[in-house]
């Protein structure tokens, strides 16, 4: 086990070691921490080695120059100039929660950005300012559209963060695919079969098989097949790629570069980098912000009292899971997998810091 | 058959003899005729008799009031004052127009409403102002949140139009929900099971009932079951129903007014009427409009190239199928089923205009 200040100050000191200044090291340290803390570990220490390994491939430039190339009173596009992914998204939601200050509301579309781990982060970064808060991203493609057998879209997650009062906040934060891709690579360890709906073979035939993938099949979106709205799940994962990166100038569905240094740069490009879209609204800006949050804490005491189906306890609001395991996690320490540790202390070795393996 | 013509202005007939304006029986008459020749009957003239019993039962205002009672440069909420839907979603959707026109963005959350028919018609007003338009309102509670049985939520439907170049525009509306609650009752007349994952009984088994609602079931959220990602589909619906709703001042979840005037006026209310939500954002806030126009034509031609399963023939890029539809219905006529004409000439004869039953 380790603690949350272990782990923070390794990342911090491994961003650093790589080039990044203090500043950007502990953004992405942060948003590092918050996946492990929330109970979201595919999102966490694992992917270090990841961006290490970008990193060594000089396809991350750690000494970015952000900026906004357009921009309206409510809107910007941000160039993050290939920045680790934390630094672009953290900079590009600060500008939607500035624009919002001043006109209601602020909408960011990023290009030239990386992997920028788990989505509510950012979308939270606007709970402290009494402003709703939203956050996508496009991602490598894994999934294929209805009635298709081509792998165009990534996992391409939504995540929204309302405020409330006395309750804590509304914090949905959710893949477009009925599962994330890591729960995929936990069944083939196991050798275990996964659920029809979730992945289908290269024919377009629904498979059992969580290996799949790496014979020419495909990820499902939400809802599985076109009788139970699959297609659905297509409009929503399209929305995410084209705000992403139709707006932004990003690589858009199957041309969102690869996140991992193993697979080779892509062959063409119809934009910059991978694509990040934010949204801040003021509660201000549509209610009295006292009357806003009584009425969501309404809300979510009204939906707390919805009568359990039999063999469940209670309805779980969108937020509480990752509060309830960031309350253990915090207590009991984050645990982090032999294999992962092991990765930790050869990348310290590499860039002569310490990583104490404790596993 | 009949003429779009013919039903057009039997439409604005019956709205202006209840008492509606010219002006705003020509909106109404607008977007049934749009559920009409977009395929979607369910929220075409099979939905006249509903507003007619409403106005009967003193529960539709005709002469309302409608007004922005709270705003920010980008964002308004608007009281609808009890109209028809589809005359308070009209005025709601031109400010968010004419504010994205001042600012980049307009998002307008609105109160004290009616069903509105087609979310989509709300979203696609904004293309004609290269603008991406967004539509979404909350409905009679019908569907449970994962884990629970009780009716708690509409099927809450989004509506996201983007425009592109030469290309037609990208045009996705979905209910949240598998299916749409009219699915069921075409199935219950036939005397057909549905596919599991539609709906659940009293005790939160999964049933393949359509007639599951009379007797305590409800709906389930996109995605089915907890395996395939219900809790998303909950996500998205909670989502729709927070903006609608809390934003606005409107009833929120269980709190709908019913939009059929056999249901009783609810006792408990904890805002005013249905709520909606509605965004536009002009393209050239984040592009140059010809790049952006340009990039969203090479993002449909690249999905459209996608491989297709095997036994279809193409991937459906959303917007398609109700275009296809629209071009063979005006070509075609309107089909109205013999029930439908037949109140449709009741009504008529109650208000003392002309229907000529064809069926």
């Amino acid at each position: 086990m380790y603690s949350e200040r272990y782990l923070f100050e390794f990342t911090r000191n491994v961003f650093m070691k790589m080039g990044c200044s203090e500043q950007d090291a502990l953004k992405i340290a942060d948003v590092f921490m918050a996946a492990e803390l929330r109970g979201l570990p595919s999102h966490g220490m694992i992917r270090i080695k990841d961006y290490y390994q970008l990193w060594k491939a000089n396809r991350i430039n750690v000494q970015p120059n952000i900026r906004v190339v357009h921009e309206t009173p409510s809107t910007a596009v941000v160039d993050g100039d290939g920045a680790v992914g934390m630094v672009a998204a953290t900079r590009s939601m600060e500008i939607a929660i500035e624009k919002a200050g001043k006109v209601g509301t602020g909408w960011v579309s990023t290009r030239h950005s990386n992997h920028y781990g788990i989505a509510g982060f950012y979308a939270m970064m606007a709970l402290q300012h009494d402003m709703i808060g939203m956050s996508m991203t496009n991602a490598n493609p894994l999934v294929a559209p209805t009635f298709s057998v081509s792998p165009m879209l990534g996992t391409n997650p939504i995540a929204v963060a309302i405020p409330a009062g006395n309750q804590p906040p509304f914090v949905a934060d959710f893949a477009t695919t009925p599962i994330a891709r890591g729960k995929l690579a936990v069944a083939e360890k196991k050798g275990e079969k996964v659920p029809l709906g979730f992945v289908q073979d290269k024919n377009g035939e629904s498979s059992d098989d969580p290996a799949i993938l790496k014979s020419g099949g495909s990820m499902l979106t939400l809802g599985g097949d076109y009788v139970h709205g699959s297609h659905k799940g297509f409009c929503l994962s399209a929305i995410v790629d084209i705000f992403s990166a139709v707006f932004s100038g990003a690589n858009f569905g199957p041309f969102v570069p690869p996140s991992v240094a193993y697979l080779p740069v892509l062959a063409k490009k119809v934009g910059e980098g991978t694509g990040h879209f934010f949204g801040a609204m003021r509660i201000d800006a549509f209610q009295d912000a006292s009357i806003f949050k009584a009425s969501m804490d309404e809300w979510i005491t009204t939906f707390r009292s919805a009568k359990p189906a039999e063999g469940h306890e209670r309805v779980v609001i969108p937020g509480d899971p990752e509060r309830e395991k960031e309350a253990r996690i915090r207590a009991e320490g984050i645990s982090v997998l032999p294999a992962i540790a092991k990765e930790m202390k050869e990348i310290a070795e590499e860039l002569g810091i310490e990583f104490e393996n404790r596993e």
